[in-house]
């Protein structure tokens, strides 16, 4: 294994009726900032328990941060924030709200224009302090220091990350995420399911642990996905989805092993340009990504087809290509598209996807640094 | 899966080289007191890795404590540190020398008697800051809360945790551990299993997420051990075990289960007593507690058979009865005798240690709370 450093502070309170614990988390006296999405948590009963949990605090509001979260819009917080001197966030919602609050942190003491911590990863010296209640399981944002935010006049979607912007706590209701949409179900376990790939399906270094653990979260997020989708409220298994999101992300099972992410910079630029569900990018592009990269990625593929799918008899490729294919129908069984054509996509994104890499900069992406320009145009090509 | 709440917000720097990169983790101007045990990091080289990476820092230096370490022995750092002023700690050794290092770090500003903190579970409301230099793959200790001490007067080995005294920062070099004693390697590798077994081997509740875990944890420990065992300087496999063993208690597997820890309260009493190795003492009671609570833990038995050893012909009970039987060959085949005759104590040490327990206002022990005096006792009875 690779040498490594881990570091993850974040405090997780999981389980029904833990909302009402957050109070003990908090700073006394602090001027809280609540942000939040389009305002489902105002009609699921969400909103309530967090307000109860905090009589006695100052509390402010700050809703209608967007899925993918603008800078236009994040920047009208920062304004309110620091206009009314608040000294605590508190985040409510799923990964947009988080990621979105995240960056509200880092830019209210940040000098300066705040798109240069994304567009050129200025550094994050100062963040006020936040903490989060999830409501849709899906990006790690809650345990994690990654962020992703959108320029919208630009249709820039960018990354950054701090140690600053770990949340202090985050609480993990499952109950909280009965009343979400199904797409987002499926998409969160989606999104998890990939997170997991970015780290685990690149070459071996033998670190058997991280492997195994990786392996565990599919393999759990498999068992426990058709569960969830056929009864919404079925707290058990919406528990174990939930838990497996977060592990996903937090670090963990990243810790010295090399990580791909090329197919999350992929989807990023669908998303930016045609507006589709960043998970529903994941499913379009993990499987063409796997089968391009099958060569440099043999060893974990044949260890992931026969570890998580059971597939031990016929020849490599053809191990392989069952893999591939058993991924695909996953993501299809709960209910993502895994095409282009599906969402209306024609392969003329191709040139725009590459031009715009090339204008940023991009030379190769992957664990190998071997994902081309070249190698994207011949990913999306599949992707039709 | 049950409610929890997780937080460990220790810093892990894993591998080669790391010791070299602690002087960026302790406050400027710090003034410090190296803790360490029997003199072996003098011999091995760790002990100039430390110094030399403490440049600059003024560092007292209190050796000399022991496995299982003395309460006599550490009130005489304690004294140390206040008369000199100490304000941190770095703990360079094993479990016994952190398990210390944590008491010496509550003990210095804790006002009366610190035996209290183990005997009368007094709360610990502050303590001296302090970082981890692991040479020995086992405890978890530097990943964790726990401490375990011996009060040498009266034979009373107690426990004591507290979120104060998680370390600041762990290294963990796997080069640090080429030198330890085979025995001592044996033994690490038993004690990170039956920690594992004490958190996975109880009842099930809907936790897959968290039996995977465990059980990758225990998978790896079985595949890594022959190989770290037959070349002690065998990094990758060294690496390997060192981060099982931090996995298997660092809080993360146990999250939201219940846990049993029988074998343990057991165990602590045999090393008191008769001055047997930790590890050795839980390598004698936990096949036979299993053995024991095989009908309350017979579903986890079954998963474990299956999962872990692979175990699906036969009849449950010869199911369970092979996976305890490998259980013990393990332990045996890493070189941990499983006997109490092994280690030259008889059957009369149960009447003393259920007496100890009565005297302590025990009553009963295990995730149900069901290994009663009686239970232990037979379980002893197994272990002649």
């Amino acid at each position: 294994m690779e040498n490594f450093a881990f570091y993850n502070p974040v405090k997780i309170l999981f389980g029904k009726g833990q909302i009402a614990n957050i109070a003990a988390e908090i700073p006394a006296k602090a001027k809280i900032l609540l942000t939040y999405g389009g305002g489902s948590i105002k009609t699921n009963g969400v909103y309530e328990q967090v307000k109860a949990a905090l009589t006695g605090f100052e509390v402010l509001e700050f809703g209608g941060i967007e899925a993918n979260p603008h800078l236009e819009t994040l920047l009208k917080a920062v304004e309110i924030a620091r206009s009314q001197q608040v000294d605590f966030l508190l985040a409510v919602g799923g990964g947009s709200v988080l990621d979105g609050t995240k960056f509200i942190a880092a830019a209210i003491p940040f000098e300066g224009d705040p798109w240069d911590i994304l567009a050129k990863q200025a550094p994050v010296t100062a963040a006020v302090p936040f903490g989060a209640v999830l409501t849709l399981p899906a990006t790690g944002s809650e345990m994690n220091t990654n962020s992703v935010v959108t320029k919208w006049e630009t249709q820039e979607k960018l990354f950054f990350a701090s140690p600053l912007v770990f949340p202090k706590f985050s609480v993990l209701d499952p109950e909280t995420t009965f009343s979400l949409p199904i797409r987002q179900v499926s998409n969160g376990i989606v999104d998890a399911y990939t997170h997991v790939m970015e780290q685990y399906l690149t070459y071996p270094v033998n670190a058997p642990l991280q492997d195994r653990m990786a392996e565990s979260i599919l393999q759990t997020l498999i068992a426990e996905a058709p569960k969830t989708l056929a009864n919404l409220h079925d707290y058990e298994s919406r528990a174990n989805v939930m838990w497996c999101a977060t592990m996903a992300l937090n670090g963990l099972i990243g810790v010295g092993v090399p990580q791909d992410w090329a197919t999350h910079m992929i989807g990023h630029e669908l998303t930016a340009l045609h507006g589709i569900d960043h998970a529903q990018t994941l499913a379009i592009v993990l499987p063409n990504m796997l089968d391009v990269k099958r060569d440099r990625k043999r060893q974990k593929l044949l260890q992931y087809a026969e570890r998580v799918w059971g597939l031990v008899d016929g020849t490599e490729e053809s191990r392989i290509d069952q893999a591939i294919a058993k991924t695909r129908d996953f993501f299809e069984s709960v209910g993502v598209k895994t095409h282009l054509s599906d969402y209306g996509v024609g392969l003329d994104v191709i040139p725009t996807i590459i031009d715009r890499f090339e204008k940023r900069g991009f030379v190769a992406l992957g664990e190998n640094l071997d994902v081309t320009p070249q190698v994207v145009e011949k990913v999306l090509t599949l992707c039709a």
